[in-house]
């Protein structure tokens, strides 16, 4: 935005910059009816395919089942000038159980000191409608390795700013079906499985999903929620986002760069 | 943990891999006197330096004001077998209002469509407790450039498990004063300021923070709520950021590597 300070040869150069953007997006859920919706979360995200954002969010909380779980959902008209357009109001189906006031993110907690990985586990388990375990994927290793190179073929917003993440969901020839960018990478993601959700396009069965950074609980556990039977990503994963992948029958890829890759669960999927 | 599966000349290695961990850890708030604690938030984390996480947390979230708005942190109890010691309990001090239970995050929504960057500006603002914008650090552009390698010098976890982000708080000398890991990055920054806090050296007047990724709205937000002038990091900021740095008056560099570096507001600072 303002200056260049390089220190080779002390020089400084003042230039325009290219930086992604962040807004805050406001989620509002209700039932069928003219109650009000209420906030369901604030996100920090890229503006742009918000719909979908908020579609998948609320998939793979596990709060709706499909995309006929939800009446409506509209970027709120709003009343100020300029109307800003960062809330999106989602009205469910009849029928569909609205959000307990007390959900704190995606997370059950139970009594005393209960919270512990194996609680989350448990939380995601209770909630997935997709068995991925089963799912017939298998994918030559040289392909996998392919991947990253493609998702960056695509991602023109990177390229621009350096600063967003991006996930990309591909078919079980390498084909990338979809990628979204955000400054958040589980925003990057619910987008991903929103477009999907409103394609009507779930279980995901048979693809891959590939993520710019590091694979952690909460991407595995939206992998899972969306039926994805393999993920990729190209840094590392955390030890609970294998733990959690283990225990879903899904495939885990971390560091995945350059022709080398590791696998962490669900080896029998990448063929040799 | 599994598997090691590279493309060049098709071998396959398994091999133990070093992750790191992620466990999430609830927050509860309450009270002096015997009412009960309740959950705030819980937040994925690498395990250790809970404490200074939760109060970090408190601190930049604007919920207390320094170490005497506490008066017991601890680790729960509990009573299963093993402990999780996965939750945080916090007894405010008397007079310290409890967290408003709609608190959602660290957001204030406003009615209708009035979400927006500037409401969130707006919000941190209010709480901010520390003016930064007079604060008369002066730093060389080649000292912050030696920054991210005395960073990483200390940062034997990401040798180890190359997952992980880490948050180092700097004096005006560029001396390394103290380090935090974390799967997330906004905990490494909320165990940084938690263990400043809880030395009570708030406000952080003079200092630099540098974090391994992105600068992001979030970040920037917990720099200023913590007094810090300067807040680095190797990677991009995003428009947010760079508006909030610039309410603050506070210095924001982005894409420190190597020589060069982005000074993106309050560039009179880095001296050449």
């Amino acid at each position: 935005m303002d200056l260049d300070a390089t220190d080779s040869g002390r020089t400084r150069v003042r230039r325009p910059d290219t930086l992604a953007a962040e807004e805050p997006l406001e989620i509002r859920v209700g039932p069928a009816g003219p109650a009000r919706r209420r906030p369901l979360t604030v996100t920090m995200r890229t503006p742009g395919a918000d719909l979908d954002l908020a579609i998948g969010f609320l998939l793979t909380e596990g709060l709706i089942r499909s995309a006929d779980d939800v009446s409506t959902a509209q970027l709120c008209a709003g009343t100020e000038t300029p109307n800003t357009y960062n809330v999106v109001d989602v009205t469910l189906a009849p029928g569909v159980p609205e959000p307990a006031t007390e959900m704190t993110r995606h997370f059950h907690t139970t009594s005393a000191c209960g919270v512990c990985g194996k609680t989350s586990i448990d939380a995601v388990r209770t909630r997935s409608l997709f068995h991925v375990a089963d799912d017939p994927l298998a994918v030559p290793a040289a392909l996998l390795a392919e991947l990253p190179q493609r998702l960056r073929a695509g991602q023109r917003g990177f390229e621009r700013t350096g600063g967003s993440h991006a996930a990309g969901l591909f078919t079980a020839d390498g084909e990338l079906v979809v990628l979204r960018e955000d400054v958040g990478r589980h925003n990057a993601v619910d987008k991903v499985i929103g477009w999907a959700v409103r394609e009507r396009r779930l279980p995901l069965a048979g693809h891959m999903l590939l993520v710019s950074g590091r694979a952690s609980f909460e991407l595995t556990q939206k992998a899972w929620m969306a039926g994805v039977p393999l993920l990729a990503a190209v840094s590392a994963p955390s030890t609970l986002a294998v733990d959690l992948a283990a225990e879903a029958g899904l495939t885990l890829v971390g560091f995945l760069r350059g022709r080398t890759m590791n696998v962490y669960t669900g080896a029998h999927r990448v063929t040799g």
